[in-house]
Order: structure tokens, then C-alpha cells, then sequence
């Protein structure tokens, strides 16, 4: 095995492959990458039995891979990409020179570095069993992604609600993601008659996230167990979660009592001034409407906020309530309007933020109870 | 107590006073800045009772502070930050509304605090015991501690090794740092026949070095228990650490064997690049000198690295010698020369590096025995 690649597209294929691996695994290979040069291309295989990547290089016109003598290998992901990332040259020269033994060089410096032998990887099967693979703009994919992963849980309690739900019919795909006091909801045309409900970790959403890179396409194929992304050389494939996802329809209030307009930023700054005013490490503000201004407050055992904003308009009867100041902000970022609208059904029933004329959109908080 | 500040200004005093604030203080009243308004300026107090702040905004002509009504309270420290930080305003309003109840103003927030009563605060002596304080400009001062403070134990093993030593006679004084596997040492003339031999905990002074922003000089006045700081409208009162600082004058070699004369650049980026192979947690650099060239290796049980990089002179016997990367890095970079001299005198004896015809700074650093 003896190949020379430009220090850049290794560093990015590398950077991508890492993300596969995990701190704690129990099979000594999967802390590897494995290599495989083949004669015409470069190919890295990274994996910590739930999300699996593998990316290609080719031997192109550019030389920007040079592939003198074919052969496959394991190398330690972490070491590897420390190595190559500190190489100061552009080309890295990778050559085994004994058994497992292997030699990384490029200006002053040489590294040797102990692999292992590619016969001890695992075999990953990045085969789908998807006969309607869709394909998404990237553009598109990572604003899904953003609008939602936010809202996923951060507690292993309900593993389901980790992850961010897919579901498909009629034409249509609804994104939803919750931690049951929040919602975000999604819709978006996918141009193709299939049907499906599935759950994908929100880790593994957001490395595909970062690892997407200029690509402007990317294909999804869901299998019974996982899900595959498919763009440019690369292929991420990430084992779906198993249990059902709530049905999150009927969350969402079916008429409204009030409607605010304000400007987004307004409220933004508000909320984030309060953000220290924590109880129980959480900060929550307390919203009182009646006319032309919204009063912001927040309250804790040392201190009291208190600030008023201009509205553009609002219907209704006057109303307070009190919620998560994270949350807003949250949901407030994830519409990205200057103006935005927010509808009120009662003090104790949940909120919803959207953008003017966009239901495409919802995002969903549920008030907390204060005694203040 | 009623008051309009400068933001700028307050937000400035504020967080060097926070400077003084313990996370775990036994006594209440410490969680909190006293504020004294009196007729002409506002006076900040903050302690944790080893280290203590003052300091004073004068009114004056600029109208930068206005004072309506004399008072003291104390308020929390870390919230009377978070809302001066927040408020969107030049100008912030303080006002004690009700017992010790404040409020704090400015744009179109504000906040409410509950303060403490100012007898609350214990009596903090600022008072020296020094008839002989002597004065440093802000920049030789900050370069002393810059050139030294890193070569202070982390560990409590030691307490004395945790801060750096200043020991004064002669009109000299020597500021000494050391872990007992590195030493720092720096002479200075400070023009003053005073004798002093005390150690200030690193962490203290490196609030200080934090504090003094753009004042020219600052005044050092020494008493039996404590060290003063004085700049500007500010003073820092330190505790002194009580044990006796070792003798380190013995451990720097009387003769040296070898010299080595190279650019400080090529080293530091050769240790660089193998700082991330590490054995137990520390990265070991071995140095082979014969003749033109330094070899740079490092190795653990996965990697071995090897680097090459030129001398511009070399005089005495061939020499293999192992020793702390980040140690050789830390005191290279402190010599901030392009140009540095190592001296050797033995490979299980300690090397220093200095610049050219300059041994007023002195970095010593004891090798590693290895055995590759």
C-alpha cells in the first residue's frame, strides 16, 4: 500500500470519518478507520455500529491522489487525523512498510504509526433495502434539519423523543421534533408517493449536517432499520430509533384566542436580558399583553425584570403567560422573520409561533404554571 | 442612594471587582460588591478575604457618574454584573427604592434587586504596613509575571510552588516560578535597597494583571501579611502564602557542556506537531544534536514521529537528551526571541534557554529519563 494525496482532500474525507467514532467502543477495530486503496480510488469506512460513513476519493485528472500500490489497512481515526492535520505540506505520503507498520510523511516531518489488519474490521453493509429513494436540495435538507433538531430531548428518558421524526404520505413529509414541552413541526412537498414514519437520532442528523459540505444534492433511501444519505463520494448510514413516535397532531391547539404581530427582534433582545434571572436553573418570563405593548418579566428570589415592547398589533382579550425564555428564543431564531406572529389559546394551553401567511412552520410551547 | 453611572465605566469597575468573588464563600455578605456612594465618588468592595478589592469612580468633570443621594448596600456580585452587562443603555440608574431593595435602570429595562444592609460586610483593611512601597511601569510589570507565572505548580502538594516568589536586596529583585521539574527566573533593577523575600499566589496576580488595563505604572507596597497593588483609582490587597520559597539558585548548572543556538520558531512548531503523542497523558520530545541538525522524536506504544530541523550553531560533544514538550514550548515562548540559546550539561541534568547575551531571564527545565 503507498499512496500520495493532497493534505486537503484527505484532511476533509478524514474530518468526516471521524465523526463515526465513538469514545467508548468496545470492539478495539471500530476506533479505526479502515483504508482501503483500491486502484482507482481511496476509500475510508468508519463506524460505531449505529451511524456508519463511508467515504471515497477518486483518482482523477487533478492528481490529487496519486495511488503507486494498492492494499487495506485500520488505522487509529483520532491519530490519524492528528497526524495529517499536522503535517505541514501540501501532499501526505502514506506508505506501509512492514506488516501492520505504517509511514505518514510530508515536509520535515515522518510519522510511523502501528495499524491493524483490515481483515479485522467488521463488515458494514451500507446497502439499502429502498426501492424509492428521494432526493432533497442540501439547501432545503439542513433547513428541516435546523428548524427542528432543537426541539428534540436531551434525556434518555423517552429515547424516541431524542430523535427527529420523518413522516411521509400523500405527496407531503412532516418533520417533527419534541421533548413534550415543545414542539416544531415541519411540512414540505417531496414530489413522491411514499409512505413512511420514522425516527432519526438527532446526532446523527446533525454529523450528517457537518458533513454534507458543498454538496448541492442529497439522497435519502430508508431501509427497515436505517436510513442512508447519499450525496457527492460519501454515504452516512444511521440506525433508525425503534419505538413510535407520538402522534403530535392533536398537540397543537385548534383555535386561537389572540393573535400578536411583533417584531422578532424586540422580543429576542427581551427574553435574552432576562436569561439570568434563573429559578431552579431555569429562566422563565412572564408575558402580559393588553394593547399596544407586550410587558416582559422575570423573577427570581434576588431580582425582578421587567420591560416593555412595542406590538404591530394584537387581537384579542388581554392575556399573561409565562413560559421557557430558552424556548422562545428557540423557536423565534428557527422561524427567521423579522415579523412574527404568535397565537394564544389560554394561560394554560400552548402557544404557537409562526411566520406571517407560513403554517409550513409551527412551533409549539407549552406554558409553565407561575405564582408570582 | 440614588446614582446615574456611565456604563462603560461601571461595567469596567464591576468586573474587576468580580475578580474577588469566591463561588464558595462561607459568609453571605462575600457573594456580593459593597458599594459605597459618598458625596464625590462611588467606592467598590469585593473580597473572599485572601484576596480584596478596591476600587473608586470619581465624579467628575467628564459627568461620567452623578451622584443624587449618598448610601451603602451590598448586592450580589454575579447579578449586579449580568444586569449592567444587559441593560441596553450609556447611562444605568441606580436607586435604592425600599430597605435594601434597589432599582437598577436604563433603555427600557429594569431590574429589581434584593441587596444586603452595607454593616452586613465585614471591615476589609486596605491599610499597608510598608514604608517602602516602589513603583514598576504596568508593562515591565506584566512582562515579569508573563515570563514566570506558568512555571507555578497546579498541584496543593506544595502550597508555596503554586504562586511566584520576589525576592529583593541589593537594589535587584528576583522573581522565581518553579513546579520543581521547571524554573523561571527574572532579575530586574528595581532602584530601591529594599529586602524582601515573599510569594504571591499565581492565581492573585493574575487577576491583577487582568485589572490594570491601560494604567501606566503600578505602586507595590509589601507588609508582614499581605502584598498591595495600587493603580489608578484601584487597589488589590493579596495574602501572602506563608512557607518558605526553596532555594532554587543551586539548581541552575554552574557550567555547561553544550550550546545550542537555533530559531525559536522551527522548534516550537517541531514539539507542536508531536505534542499529540502522549504517554500517561504527557507528550515526552526526545532531542538528538550531533552536528547541522536537531532530530525531534516522540513516540508512544502507536505512533513514533521524527523531524529534522536546522541549528545556526552547535558547540560541544553530540548529546541525546528527553524532555517535557509543552515545557519546552511554554519557556521558549517566554523568551519571545526569534533567536534562542540552549544549554546543556548532561542528559540527566537541567538545560536553560535564554536569548543571546541575556541571562536576566532564565528558563530551566529538568529531562524526562526515557528509555527508546
Amino acid at each position: 500500500m503507498n499512496f500520495k494525496i493532497s493534505k486537503k482532500e484527505f484532511l476533509d474525507a478524514l474530518t468526516m470519518s471521524v465523526r463515526a467514532i465513538s469514545n467508548t467502543t468496545p470492539l478495539p477495530s471500530l476506533s479505526g478507520i479502515k483504508i482501503e486503496v483500491r486502484d482507482n480510488s481511496l476509500v475510508l469506512i468508519s463506524s460505531d455500529s449505529n451511524i456508519s460513513i463511508r467515504t471515497a476519493i477518486n483518482n482523477n485528472d487533478t492528481n490529487t491522489l496519486i495511488i503507486n500500490e494498492t492494499g487495506e489497512i485500520i488505522i487509529d481515526a483520532r491519530n490519524l487525523l492528528e497526524i495529517v492535520r499536522r503535517i505541514d505540506s501540501d501532499f501526505i505520503n502514506f506508505e506501509l512498510i512492514d506488516g501492520t507498520l505504517v509511514k505518514i510523511y510530508g515536509g520535515n516531518s515522518e510519522f510511523k504509526v502501528n495499524g491493524m489488519k483490515a481483515s479485522e474490521y467488521p463488515n458494514i453493509n451500507f446497502e439499502t433495502e429502498c426501492d424509492t429513494p428521494f432526493k432533497l436540495s442540501t439547501d432545503l435538507f439542513k433547513e428541516i434539519i435546523d428548524q427542528t433538531i432543537f426541539a428534540c430531548s436531551d434525556k434518555e428518558t423517552r429515547p424516541v423523543l431524542t430523535g427527529v421524526n420523518f413522516k411521509a404520505n400523500d405527496g407531503k413529509m412532516t418533520i417533527n421534533a419534541t421533548d413534550s414541552y415543545r414542539l416544531a413541526t415541519k411540512t414540505i412537498e417531496i414530489g413522491s408517493e411514499q409512505n413512511f414514519n420514522i425516527t432519526v437520532p438527532a446526532k446523527y442528523l446533525s454529523e450528517v449536517i457537518h458533513s454534507i459540505g458543498n454538496e448541492k444534492e442529497i439522497v435519502v433511501a430508508i431501509s427497515p432499520q436505517k436510513i442512508s444519505f447519499i450525496f457527492g463520494n460519501s454515504i452516512i448510514d444511521a440506525r433508525l430509533l425503534d419505538d413510535t413516535f407520538p402522534d403530535t397532531s392533536r398537540l397543537i391547539p385548534a383555535n386561537f384566542n389572540q393573535t400578536l404581530k411583533l417584531e422578532a427582534r424586540n422580543l429576542v433582545t427581551a427574553i435574552d436580558r432576562n436569561s439570568f434571572i434563573k429559578s431552579d436553573g431555569r429562566n422563565v418570563v412572564r408575558l402580559a399583553i393588553s394593547g399596544n405593548t407586550l410587558e416582559i418579566t422575570a423573577a427570581n428570589q434576588l431580582s425582578q425584570s421587567y420591560e416593555e415592547i412595542p406590538v404591530i398589533s394584537f387581537e384579542g382579550n388581554p392575556l399573561e403567560i409565562s413560559c421557557s425564555g430558552k424556548y422562545m428564543i428557540d423557536a423565534i431564531k428557527a422561524i427567521d422573520s423579522e415579523e412574527i406572529i404568535i397565537k394564544f389559546s389560554g394561560e394554560l394551553k400552548p402557544l404557537i409561533i409562526i411566520k406571517e401567511n407560513d403554517e409550513n412552520l409551527i412551533q409549539l410551547i407549552s406554558p409553565v404554571r407561575t405564582y408570582h
